[in-house]
């Protein structure tokens, strides 16, 4: 059973256009939001930065030597750079190559055994032509190897490149152990020695993975009267200016949704059930979803926790990230809370506008955008403001929109 | 993708003595638990009961036209009471049969289909003849059906059992819909078209469990200040009885593990930290072990509660599961936040003591012993006890150990 504090080495599996580098970085994102330090390693990209680009498919064919000989080498490379940062600093180290034969993998698996770190191979397999093809035209074809090449030229190619690897191609097998095997687009999932709470999450939300693009909303609670009185935490109701944006609220929702095809999910607080209370949409309350509970400092104003706790205010001051209200939460606690409503919307093929609070919306908007854990709890959240985020295979589309001229 | 509300059927799949019955009554008691009306229907059962003991394997010979006609009818039979106890007041039905033919499964899907019902396939497949004739030892023979048949000649007959349905065995495939293997003891997991909360959750559980007999020990912290006091909820310090229950629970401990081959598990309140203070084990602090969040009610007595708010007692009193104190939680709540620690607790392969609080003890001893949802408030946890829980297939043994004199 791995040791609390385990480092691991997750191995990207697969012919080239699978959506190898797709799962890598939505879980690397994932990861680095539950506040494991997590990076990928692509070899590719290190072959074109060491080799340079514009290699065609000859160059991958496995009767080539020289070309076996340099992939090999970009790979070794690629990995030992991998191991570098995880046995200096990281938790988790994801290894983006198409690690397609046995050996390649006995050879990663033996240095990661003598290190200490653990292995799990997750191989991606998924043989529809059409997603294939949409994969080489979406993510391939703007690659640098293929700068000024003819777009059918390109395809023939890619395609070309993709036969060498299948060539050589062996699938995962029991005897190498800990592995995860994402076939169809994740409908069918296999996992065989998966242990440990790490492991257990990935799988978890690897089973939840939608690849629908669908926007998801979020926006805070109109203004309180605590908002007014620069109160934090407690629960009271919306002051008449967070009326008048619950208001031109549901009013945007109806015209761009006309009361379908689109969730709200509030918090269980009296101000963004309230906020939510226009809108012509379907509505569920979470628990998840309520603000970061500030202990002993409920209720008071920053400047008043400044006064009764200076010493609270100063190591909140520090880091404010790991920082634990007395009686109360910090913001990674938060993020473990989280954790379930990212799923949940992950899961969703529809829109799903969030209406929640300060805290949990830093939470939320930076898993989609994939902002740094110490830069969490600064991203800025103004009130009256709709933020709209549209997940994509390697980056989030965001629009803001002020709601109303008070947005601020 | 299932609608909020969805019910489900598990339908278990396999050759007998491969662990069906066991996953069956883990997964009830887990859902149960979680909050979602759950039971199991055995189709073996109900055949005894209706059909009386003692048919020998000959009975299940798929040559046997009677027999075989009389195993459909109580396959079907228990099938009608499942789907009958659904519709009326169920969220998930597991049916507990063989189902090891496609023609059994497809009237199954076609049944759920037309009542609006999702069925979920769960095969357990377990070919290590170690593992079957444990499973048979340990299972089958104590069964009604082999009373009176001396050992020997009773195993014979349950592995010719074995081979009759061996002969009509066809494993679920893709086109059959949603399933879930698990394969050699879950150490393989095979999930596909796993859509939803409910199948998410069940995924995430069988994927951490595992068969290992090991002791789970409860106990609430020491005696706190508070306790004297008669409060409830704040973060107090240990009383001076408290701090002798501490001593007393690190030499008790100290005999039986010698600091070695146990973790003890807190929660991240004074009182729990101070309790494991004197013990010679690794300590392991979770925020998930709290104490339930009494909101306006923290640090009040019960006579103050319903002196200051008399409406909040008199609900509290009326639905004590499902009451949420202003501000706080609900023991539903509660018992969400510990999901996370249950699958914890069923992944380690070693003791864990954890030490905690009156509520949250209450659901970890309920998920353990199966206590009925609306019983969880009421369970007795007296202050200075251990109780000690061993979950074995189909029970858990449990003993209580009053550790100081004043165990009250």
């Amino acid at each position: 059973m791995p040791q609390a504090g385990q480092k691991y080495v997750l191995v990207m599996v697969g012919l080239p256009a699978r959506g190898k580098s797709y799962t890598a970085r939505k879980l690397a994102r994932y990861l680095r939001w539950l506040g494991y330090p997590t990076r990928v390693f692509n070899a590719g990209e290190l072959r074109r930065h060491k080799l340079g680009t514009g290699y065609s498919a000859a160059f991958f064919d496995p009767g080539n030597a020289d070309g076996q000989r340099a992939l090999e080498a970009m790979a070794r490379e690629s990995f030992g750079q991998l191991t570098d940062w995880l046995l200096r600093e990281g938790r988790i180290g994801i290894f983006d190559a198409t690690n397609t034969t046995r050996e390649r993998r006995e050879w990663i698996r033996k240095l990661c055994d003598g290190r200490g770190l653990e292995p799990v191979f997750v191989e991606v397999i998924n043989d529809d032509p059409a997603a294939i093809e949409e994969n080489i035209r979406a993510n391939k074809l703007g690659s640098p190897d293929y700068e000024g090449t003819p777009l059918a030229e390109a395809v023939r190619d890619f395609r070309r490149r993709i036969a060498h690897y299948e060539r050589a191609y062996v699938q995962v097998d029991d005897p190498e152990g800990s592995y995860l095997k994402l076939i169809d687009r994740h409908r069918k999932i296999v996992s065989h020695r998966i242990d440990g709470w790490i492991p257990a999450r990935i799988v978890g939300f690897l089973t939840n993975l939608r690849i629908t693009e669908r926007p998801v909303l979020l926006t805070r609670h109109g203004e309180s009267s605590f908002n007014q009185e620069g109160r934090i935490g407690g629960d009271p109701p919306l002051s008449p200016g967070g009326r008048g944006f619950a208001a031109e609220l549901g009013a945007y929702l109806s015209r761009r949704f006309g009361g379908e095809g689109a969730e709200v999910w509030t918090s269980t607080m009296r101000r963004t059930v309230e906020t939510a209370a226009p809108l012509d949409l379907p509505v569920r309350e979470w628990r998840s979803l309520d603000e970061i509970d500030a202990g002993i400092c409920d209720g008071l104003t920053y400047e008043e926790i400044r006064r009764r706790h200076p010493q609270e205010h100063a190591a909140r001051t520090r880091d404010k990230l790991r920082y634990r209200y007395p009686r109360g939460e910090s913001y990674q606690d938060v993020i473990q809370r989280l954790d379930r409503v990212i799923i949940e919307l992950e899961r969703q093929n529809s829109p799903v506008l969030v209406i929640s609070h300060q805290a949990v919306m830093r939470a939320l908007y930076a898993y989609f955008a994939d902002v740094a854990a110490e830069r969490i709890p600064h991203v800025p959240v103004p009130l009256h403001t709709l933020i709209e985020l549209t997940p994509r295979a390697y980056d989030c589309i965001e629009e803001r929109i002020a709601l109303t001229a008070d947005a601020a």
